[in-house]
């Protein structure tokens, strides 16, 4: 391309046409220098992508070539909107190892969980009704909802996740302020980005909260079964029917082909099926019937056991290296399965702030006030231990914390964190932010 | 499931809960007739479905199986928002056989070309706000626009395409209206579902009422390679870097990937890939590699030929059976390429209601109401040529010819086409209705 034609190109005539939604999506302050992060000499524990390194390529590509050969004008058609029966059936088997008992029809296949939460968003919400989400939550969840001008409200957790208290507290004053209220987000299991993972009664508590105040509740498990320490907690849909449940196969096979599902009431289900009709026809089918013949034709029970024991072990290095390197007045989170660590730093650090010197020393993470709506989260990072191998986590570990060390020598000397600050991120998912 | 499963799950409890938008989905009533109509006794010319029993399913298969072995960890993992860049410089080459010259940083990868109108009409329409299409226009693209609340307005069309004259004409009595018009949304290739083609001069044209009235255009391409009767017309967007192109590989290669992609000026791809990201984080990442594997190993340019080869057959055998078989007074389009013939019926008929008697007589076709935003169309039908092979486009069109004939005899008798009716399909995409 010429610099003339770049030119003539970025101009942007069309600044006066865009949708109001529109306003809400900008570029990340963070991502471009994730760009940057992405050097190989850089630590980066800021992506939240799963290490596939240990998938049975082999196998895969056998199965998948006699599948072409077999049935390849079937798998390389269009297919339902709803997604391919087939699948629905083996989602869920999926479903019920985290003691969900679900029907075929009840499930919307989505081109991974992330459409899942555009469609649920795009069936629910007007401008200006609320989302409760968890405090912090998943980054991608919150562009997505910001995308659908919604208002988010971050509901106070503690070491178990949302504060039964505190969220009927403010489901009532928003109700007091004539806001209309639409669902709740949450992913109870290993929180991306706290880690941290709601135990049975809680959930049952917060169930009870939303059941009686008439609030939806939304629940998102992209990283259920990998539990690290113990058998996974039934989920929330469990034990409730009417909760509308968020699946994924990113984190248990592969995030490339782009699949997960929306288990959700039958009347809601059929809104879901519109809403992807008008999206995107159907979703990948070629996907749809490779992850098929993935579990038909591979030990996916026993992969998930390898992935495991991988994260355990980078989960451990991480744990063992922040308790060997960070500088007092540090806290973080240990989470017992998913991909990450949520890092408090002492009263007065920026951690937006500190980025562009975090990857100056050759670390990245991503800072606390991504995964917030609201403008928290300034003394917090969130660690994923998922894609390094533990030695690079070691290292990266204490990168950061050589970091910080010597942004509180600056702060105890001059009594601020020094510049140059970084705009705060405005949420939006990228690679680096899965 | 059981009964009372059943039933628990299909009482409405969120009825109240839905975003305004929903309210515009409705289930087609013509849906329902569809589900029958795949029974292999009927003969189907309602479909849009291409047609892949000639890929060469045991060299894809190689091919990937390969692919997979040697990059497997690279294409099932998370991608680009905005696509692969492998990818985006192959479409610059497909591309160029319409006269585009385009730089792989304005192409945005989509789920589907579906998913390419999804996003355009989400960053550019507010409830509202007016898309102008042909009349008749897409059905699908019909659903994602009053899904996005917009209003739809018919332009009228001759046998060359959009009235220039008309279109001045809308626009100017739409804005002393106050409405605010987003763009035109065009399919100038064989046209679905009219067939109509427009002329390189007819092109230029309506290019130029547009630009002087400061209206974008959206131009839809999915049958443009498959021309069949001569080299295709270049694209609008060869005339014009602000023409935002749709293009897809359903119907040159296979539809079952879901990929397709939008060619737009910088400024509005870099809204497109943030709404790509908040829609899925990344298009289908597996499927664009295996369609860059198949673009680098096959010879697509000749399995195009082979392609149209057989949907010339197709299109000559419907067009010679029409001749033969429709009584006086049905007109018809003579399509110079793509799959669909647009029959219009004498004065009086009405094909909604004819549909059941149709099904009845073993043959299934679209009403023409489906393909307008405005209850237009009761005498029109679009018969599609792409699926079924000749002899049987050639029984279809007997068994829909004699149908017709049997309306007539009704009407001259009662006066009216009889009942019962259906209720007017709402627009919305199927698998029926591509």
């Amino acid at each position: 391309m010429t610099d003339q034609h770049r030119h003539d190109t970025r101009l942007d005539r069309f600044v006066d046409s865009y949708s109001q939604r529109t306003e809400g999506m900008r570029v990340s302050a963070v991502r471009a220098l994730f760009s940057v992060a992405n050097r190989p000499e850089i630590v980066s524990l800021a992506g939240g992508m799963p290490n596939i390194k240990d998938l049975p390529l082999h196998h895969i590509a056998d199965s998948l070539a006699a599948m072409i050969e077999t049935n390849g004008t079937k798998v390389m058609q269009y297919g339902s909107g709803q997604g391919e029966g087939v699948l629905r059936e083996q989602i869920v088997d999926v479903m019920a190892l985290e003691g969900i008992t679900a029907h075929p029809d009840d499930i919307t296949i989505t081109a991974g969980s992330q459409q899942g939460l555009d469609l649920v968003t795009r069936i629910f919400c007007d401008p200006g009704d609320v989302v409760l989400a968890e405090s912090p939550s998943y980054v991608g969840a919150l562009g997505t909802f910001l995308s659908y001008q919604c208002e988010v409200v971050h509901v106070p957790t503690d070491e178990s996740g949302i504060s039964p208290t505190a969220l009927r507290e403010t489901i009532e004053r928003l109700r007091a302020q004539g806001k209309r209220i639409k669902f709740l987000y949450t992913i109870p299991n290993y929180n991306n980005p706290s880690g941290v993972t709601q135990p049975w009664e809680r959930r049952l508590d917060v169930i009870s909260v939303c059941e009686s105040e008439g609030v939806l509740v939304v629940e998102d498990n992209p990283y259920g079964l990998l539990s690290l320490d113990a058998d996974p907690i039934p989920a929330m849909r469990s034990a409730d029917d009417n909760v509308i449940y968020l699946g994924s196969f990113s984190k248990t096979f592969a995030p490339g082909f782009r699949v997960g599902w929306v288990l959700a009431p039958h009347a809601v289900r059929e809104k879901l099926v519109l809403a992807q009709e008008s999206a995107t026809l159907c979703p990948p089918v070629f996907s749809q019937y490779a992850i098929a013949d993935y579990l038909t034709n591979n030990d996916w029970r026993g992969q998930i056991d390898i992935f495991k024991d991988m994260y355990r072990a980078r989960r451990d290095a991480m744990l063992l290296a922040l308790a060997e390197e960070m500088p007092e007045g540090t806290t973080w989170t240990r989470p017992a399965g998913g991909f990450f660590v949520w890092v408090t730093l002492p009263e007065g650090l920026d951690t937006q702030a500190m980025l562009p010197r975090g990857v100056d020393a050759r670390v990245a993470y991503v800072p606390g006030p991504a995964f917030y709506a609201d403008g928290q989260g300034a003394r917090n990072a969130r660690l994923s231990f998922c894609f390094p191998p533990p030695d690079r986590i070691k290292t990266g570990v204490r990168r950061f914390a050589d970091v910080v060390r010597r942004e509180l020598e600056v702060m105890n000397t001059f009594g601020v964190s020094h510049s140059p600050t970084l705009s705060r991120p405005a949420p939006g998912p990228s690679a680096n932010l899965t």
